[in-house]
């Protein structure tokens, strides 16, 4: 459902995490105990109720060790599986199979983990006119992939680094003397396709914010009380985006306050995996 | 306390971060933002108690951007740090602190997530002779890093890849026609300096392993009574490791039947981050 | 003057280059020919009038060589200099300094090439509300720095590559059956950071662009006359961008019609270099 | 015609490209609006006449993102197509082609541009005895392409890189306190498959030069009337190589002066791209 | 025979190799004298008996230049050739098939003359109960190549390096104050799955160590008369390695000590390469 | 003596080294053993009479892990030294020096044993006009340390790869019809800086091929006899090698035959290396 990465962007991962498992010798016990030419039939499976997401990662991670191998997808990224549902089968050589496992099932539970938090997420907001977005708290190294399955799960992305969009912290502010001049610099270093975001600590500092117009007001830590009020006075002249102290618990009443966006740090930084086993057939 | 890893076996890493984080155009809010030339100093601090992993990291973040940045760090590795216990401070060209930040907090946050979770296994079983050690859950492309900051939170460590121990599992027992023929076929090929683990799901299969003398014996989602006759049975012949089912609720259970070692996934596939902060001075 | 990058942004391109002129003997002449430990004292000169861009490559190079190197700079990226206008001093050991010669020369006399046509176009319009940008028409491996040097001859950039903006063209709109529709599909899967442009080729297919909200719009190979009937029409709806065609001869006109971007392919894929030499003191 | 290049000395450039373009999460546009399944014919087409070089670009960076494209080459590498001349057609998934278009185009472009003012070059000389020859004036990181591109224009490659041939400039004469020592000392050192050209810039160097038996010898901005003497005196005791102030303008004179070799280092650092487009069928 | 590495783990080598070999022009010589599309058929054959080791580097190799080529192994890895004994047959592009040549008999070549050394020792002790094991005096780069030739030829590998198992040596006995203490920590920083190994210069030594438990203790050139004393007082407390003065007239004698181990840096540091040749058909 | 190598051209080759040593976990032996802050003195000595070759790769080595040790060698790269030769003192925190001490030596000895050899055939035909070269049966992955080496010794260098020099083989022959035509090719393909080596294997092919003007003729595997008709009837029309049968028995027969260059592939392919060993002080 959710658009698949190009290849290109996955499979340097695969391969990194591929040659960190296999190490200088390669899985010594399936050398040891598997027949080289075997062959072996097998389900990914998950566990668990969740949203599945990375499944091109347990592909490309078998086709690595065996490119004849035959993998045939039951799911596809984004789509919502039950305890012991079933994800993909495989058919391939025995010790490749063995060999990518462990990779196969450390990317997919990992990126699924990631996507059905984000759903719960998504899902308890339904029905208000926000949406969830993450941050950049990802893993090292597996930021666009995190970032996909935030997609996987109903999320949006905000930016991936810290060069595709401006986001004004307070130390920015500090260097500026005030949030209304730095909005202003930033207005004015940003090209034509790159958007203005700006961190406000309360109310005061929303208002002189917006006297500069800011694409995105970012509004740290605010009670639901403030929130209410920051929508009321920004009126539209801006997007506005919760942020801080977001849990399952308090989303719900953070979206009633009419905020746009709603952006939560644990989507990536503390989701746990979803369980997904290998099963021979 | 803990030893530290060698700074070459953690540059990478921090580079590649830095890089998925900087993009094409580099932070350019501070570029647009914070004069060239001015400088910061600040100070990490943890938010929550936990145990610390991971200051090297930020070390090297920081020193990626500004060579010339003063770090202190005020606690080491594998200390424990109460909320807002000060991590380290930092006197840095700003632009390169305020790039570094978000690389230096995912990598410490994460770290010291799983030192603090390690730690808190570890607790659980104080006063019994088992060890907790980790598993190959980790997240690709880290495993070197969170396998230290299992270190780092008293545990210990299980296999680093599919090369530098033998572990035989059910696939591989399938392939070898029984238990009893995998262990024999895994002590021919190893080298005097591999030791062969083996994994069994019921008492009947732990004879049959034990007869052909490996050195550990994995026992797989074992009911308690299991692992007490399990440990009764083997009588010392090798060395026990408990695996599947244990949370912290139940590890003291299980520590208590008398197995040596207990491996714990969500060591390093589901521990939440310690949440860390820079907060400039 | 213009912000500089992190050397960390360009430290990657510097180190491909010197290996590629090295090879796998090194500079064999400078062996041959010059003592093991002498030093050299030489000067960055430029040898035509321009704006300099990439001084930091030049010092990156010969400390890559030589760590102890002693380079001053002159002028600052983004200045002006005439012809024979001295750019840096530089004493260094002799060897490092004649093997990083030619890297140096090749980067810095490149991206001072873009940066003086880019001022070339910027100077042309001077005046005019409109601004100059560059295009992904970039040399493949140099993008980041030749979008810097743009930015150092007083453009602004576009979009870095696919990923970071949304910028609809003929092909997509064929497969969505018409621009309003492709235009809507883009503002769904937008984020909230990330900005839609849609390429128009007429009259006709801007209104029906501009029905549906994009935040740029790109009219292709317009007429001036239609280019001024595009900024009367949208009034303020959208950013314009003109496109196609665009020469030093023809850039003023472009510009006085009210367009408010103008984008030219040429800064980046045919400038030609600033001659810049190093002459020995 | 010209013999094309190993695949392999051309996929690392692709690859880079792609990455730089696509970037952290791929090409947003076509995700958003192109089907994922679909497919698209369209044809490679040069928009001014010119020599074309670096087909195997286009079809690996298609390759890359679709290994089941069906890339048609309609033209050969060194041959001359005229304004809309078609170079190749190509059938593929469409995100495929729409993500490698730039990549394609930038490389194939850039390389064709090169040729073609090789090709200029070469036929203002035609007749003469001369060669036209490159420099190491290059693209940091597209030396091996360009030189190529260099040889499909109808030019011969002067030396790759600063280990592959001994050639003496001013600052290694200085350093050995005179041309003829220097070209002793190469000489010596050379080995036997390593050829040995010497810079002068003026008939006494050149004298002293050839008294010590270097293989080539550059003719620094010399005058015409210089460069006709040095022939004359040299009467085939090296070949000679002029170089400097050599332009479309110049060449034909300088060529009749008698001289081998004419080295021209704008073929690669001030080469325009040539205009080739993909247009969808 | 011997169970082969995974692609994955030889292909970087092979790539890095032919790019050592191509360098920045490919096989000059091949473009100049042999049609682009022409083939060629041809066998490796061994000009001296020996033990293969090493036939997927030069099938990969001549794949990575050309992918359609056609490679038959007509021996294994580990097998015994005699002088003319025939390794494998291939048909492929001409070029590539050329321009892979060397790489392919360099890195074969090299294996093959470390299993066939390796099979010299493993030979010389037949009949005894020792097994001869390399060391990590290994070639950089190829250390994973090197131990697996070293399996070829029947040989057994120690560690990898230096994370895969502790050996304790003179400077951290004389770190930890006494060779009991050394190997005290080391046993109790050991996971459950790393061995623990002492070296020892003397009988006294030995009889320090052993009680502390170490699993392994390497005798460092020990007399025979010492190496027989050692084997009697262990007795069977730990496996016994002789270490030092190896040598093919040596290691029967040494292994009819009743060691159990003989490690021989020789077999990958000073093993002449197997004279293996390409012959066209 | 011999010209060292830039840093950067070896200290890619000393990172790989050291990453394949300490593999995922550092040097666990001396983390257990051996205190963090502690600091070592120790001395590099040779154990056997030699040429020394790769001193820059132990200093490299070891500040890679530990930046501030003092390294002061003791000799030069090409010098000669006994056995007990004092190569370099160095003082390093003790955890750094003995990480790393193994991938020095490795490259010291391995280098060492390549320059020792080469001095032994060079000296073996001292008072003879032959110099002694190389060939391309190297390392993968060490070929221009391993050709530095050889300079180390006192021998010349081959061509570096394919692509610097042309050598015309029997192949080549075959495809082109005949050898003189192979070299009439080559010639028309080479450029000015480019030498034409051409393979031949008996005195009819010579006289043909000296028809076309090769630089350098290899007359391979001719008798002593053939060998000296070969100079006389080329009587300096071409440069000679002779190669194929080349030992330190023969070498100074061949010689004495009045070829020019003598190239011997065992210098890199087979040379043990030179036993040094680090003490502590």
């Amino acid at each position: 459902m959710t658009e698949p990465l190009p290849d290109l962007l996955i499979a340097q991962v695969v391969r990194a995490a591929l040659a960190e498992d296999l190490g200088r010798a390669g899985d010594v016990t399936s050398q040891a105990c598997v027949p080289a030419g075997a062959r072996l039939r097998a389900t990914f499976a998950s566990r668990q109720a969740g949203v599945v997401a990375g499944l091109a990662c347990a592909r490309l991670a078998i086709a690595e060790l065996d490119p004849t191998a035959d993998f045939k997808a039951a799911a596809e990224d984004g789509a919502r599986v039950g305890a012991d549902g079933k994800l993909a089968s495989v058919e391939a050589n025995a010790r490749a199979l063995l060999g990518a496992e462990r990779v196969a099932l450390n990317l997919m539970g990992r990126l699924s983990g990631v996507a059905t938090l984000t759903q719960a997420y998504v899902a308890a907001i339904e029905g208000t006119g926000a949406i969830i977005v993450d941050t950049r708290k990802t893993t090292p190294g597996l930021r666009a992939l995190e970032k996909y399955a935030v997609r996987c799960g109903g999320g949006v992305n905000h930016r991936f680094g810290l060069d595709d969009a401006i986001l004004i912290k307070d130390n920015h502010i500090a260097a500026c003397g005030g949030v209304g001049e730095a909005v202003r610099r930033a207005r004015a270093a940003a090209g034509h396709l790159t958007k203005v975001e700006v961190e406000v600590d309360g109310l005061d500092q929303l208002e002189e914010a917006l006297a500069h117009g800011p694409d995105v007001v970012m509004l740290d830590n605010f009670s639901l009380a403030d929130l209410r009020r920051a929508v009321a006075r920004t009126a539209g002249r801006a997007v506005l985006e919760a942020s801080g102290g977001v849990s399952l618990e308090t989303v719900a009443a953070i979206a009633a306050t009419g905020v746009d966006v709603i952006s939560v740090g644990a989507l990536t930084h503390s989701a746990s995996v979803l369980d997904i086993g290998l099963d021979a057939a």
